[in-house]
């Protein structure tokens, strides 16, 4: 584990407000450590609308399987979430812990197994003994507070050095709603359709199937855009409830995510979900500096993105921004081996405001201390333009320390 | 620079015999620092036949380019290869540099420009001042000597720790033939066709498009089946050069690829091509261990190449090596996100001779002690069983250390 806050942790965090219509509770169950607070529970007043987008890794773990299955249901009463242990990659056990932890919980709450969701991190590989939540679920439920987002976040870190919570709030037809998130992940990030754990909750009354649209679309430019070190985990997780709350102050129900009604709810949930995934980035395993890489001029959006992703992944490029060394010659390397179309006359690249090649070759107007200043900054940008077409995307990361390798070679996460 | 040699490097170098119609010299032409032996020279005493495979990066060096077009020709005369300078993305002045250093090469050897090759390796981005060969080529061509392989290998070295050598002989229709070749490389090193700079040579007499064929063979299991840190060069290259000394010995001209005669040669070309690419991998910056990555049982060859990759290329799996972690809870990861067919409950997973994970979960005998004992070792083997399919193969990698952070947040290579 990390001793200290990662240099480029949020200066403060976000008040987070009550969201009607969930309870929250901690607890220490003793997955792996004694005297450690490593279950969460939320609980929801009456059924909620559910949707949520899981790792593409093709051995997802126990948690997201069952996740996916209870998803068509629609409908969420309980999310039980444990740290210390990932319950991947363990089989016929993996299938039983998930069973006994919902029975557990449909217990606690008195609803149908196929209400709750369930997230697991920690070590892949190990058996989880869910007899442990047995003990600890029907307390939390009693327990259970609807101020205690901070607490929530803090309960579900492992590597991360600080807790990740978000909150917007927007008019659905004149009724405010509010919506909360909370995320963590601080290595293993390179999200092919979510990342690590992450749960917003709003208030609003929105049925499944509008609210599904509206997380597919909105991972994209969030989640789905953030890298810190290539490696997608087996757990991803990011769920989205709407407990149908603000119905009471005469919010109708919106059914479809292309109603006009949602423009504001839109902007604010995407808000939400990309200041949670820059959090995740800003806690990269030893991360000093946070890096932006925008791609335009590619020959379509998608190959921005690979071309984006390919910089933003390269060790080389990485740990010469560690370096605090403006080199671009590594940015041309990444562009040359992402396999999109790309032609070395045509290409111009950026550090900050400072055009360091153009044409195909160094810029006539290169300075190097111009560039070096730009790479002294805490968050450095980096654009690439390919001159071939109109695609642009923009991809976050941060760089690639010695303390990365500190952290990977002695904890087994 | 790496101040100490790898603790992976051979205990012994081979001792390197002539081949038989070329000659080598070295020469310090300033490219980048003073006082330090930067261009090699190699002349073929008759046009020898010429093949190549070079980097599938769509942003090559300069150099990568000029070959590619002369490849056509079929013969070769001299060789000409620096280091301080890549010539990439170097533009209209990378294509001047190369025709100049040709045209001097082409004066000093008294042959066509098409029968020149070139190679650069340095820094990316900074135009090459080919005027600096115009004053050695001519020198280094009366100079050159048979006996000059090792110090050939040296000359060509950047991050290298060590020069990397590798001869074999061969029987051909009762003739006996050498191969020698020599390589560089130690970082951005994931070939896609051919990594850094490799020269290999033999006497044998074969015709250009046998010569290619054989080539283009050989570098799937041995350069292409290596990786550094998942980056690409823009100057990958290696060539493959046949002076047809050994036709004064009486050996018969091979035309043809698939004649029998070649079955020995075909052999020793392998092995020295194989023993080239893990040199490249035992000097892999930073490299403390070797990681052999063997997949079986998936759905194709190409698939398990893919996943291979996907786990020699994983930082989590690489820095749990560098802390001698059997953390085979990351090779899940890494087999799981390489987008190839896999089922968790089929895979097995070994770290030398244990095995740690079957049918999906823990090996019911797995032991810490056992498996940590493993991961002490320097040469470390990692086995996955996919069991859908036949299709195998084995790629090489190196472990992920504070050391490579360290020479590329500081060298500008």
């Amino acid at each position: 584990m990390s001793g200290s806050v990662s240099p480029l942790a949020p200066k403060t965090f976000a008040e987070m407000p009550p969201v009607r219509g969930v309870r929250m509770a901690t607890a220490e169950a003793g997955i792996k450590y004694k005297n450690r607070t490593d279950v969460l529970m939320m609980v929801f007043d009456a059924p909620a609308s559910v949707a949520g987008v899981f790792t593409r890794s093709l051995c997802p773990s126990a948690a997201v399987d069952f996740c996916r299955q209870n998803l068509s249901g629609g409908g969420a009463r309980a999310v039980v979430v444990n740290s210390g242990n990932a319950n991947a990659f363990t089989g016929v056990k993996g299938r039983a812990a998930t069973a006994l932890t919902a029975q557990s919980a449909a217990e606690a709450v008195g609803c149908s197994t196929g209400e709750v969701f369930l997230a697991s991190t920690g070590v892949i590989g190990e058996p989880l003994d869910a007899t442990k939540f047995a003990g600890v679920l029907g307390d939390m439920k009693d327990r259970g507070r609807e101020d205690f987002w901070f607490e929530a976040a803090k309960a579900i870190m492992t590597t991360d050095t600080y807790p990740k919570v978000a909150t917007r709030s927007a008019e659905i037809g004149g009724v405010t709603v509010t919506i909360n998130g909370i995320a963590k992940g601080a290595g293993m990030i390179a999200p092919d359709m979510a990342t690590m754990l992450s749960f917003v909750v709003t208030d609003a009354d929105i049925a499944p199937q509008a609210l599904q649209a509206l997380l597919s679309d909105g991972v994209g430019p969030s989640f789905n855009s953030v890298t810190v070190d290539s490696d997608t985990s087996t757990s991803d997780t990011l769920m989205l409830f709407a407990t149908g709350a603000a119905a009471a102050d005469g919010q109708a129900r919106i059914e479809d995510a292309a109603d006009a009604a949602l423009d504001g709810f839109r902007a604010a949930l995407n808000a939400v979900l990309f200041d949670l995934a820059l959090q995740v980035v800003r806690d990269g395993e030893g991360a000093r500096k946070m890096v932006a890489v925008t791609v335009e001029g590619a020959e379509s959006d998608a190959a921005a993105k690979r071309i984006g992703l390919s910089i933003a992944n390269s060790p080389l490029v990485k740990t010469a921004v560690a370096g605090e060394d403006a080199n671009w010659g590594r940015v041309v390397m990444a562009v040359g081996k992402a396999g999109e179309k790309a032609d070395r006359d045509l290409l111009a690249i950026w550090f900050g405001d400072i055009r360091v090649a153009v044409n195909g070759e160094r810029d006539p107007a290169y300075s190097e201390a111009a560039a070096s200043a730009v790479m002294k900054a805490q968050d450095i940008a980096i654009k690439v333009e390919i001159g071939l077409g109109s695609g642009t995307a923009t991809v976050y990361t941060c760089d690639l320390t010695k303390e990365y390798i500190e952290i990977n070679g002695d904890y087994r996460s």
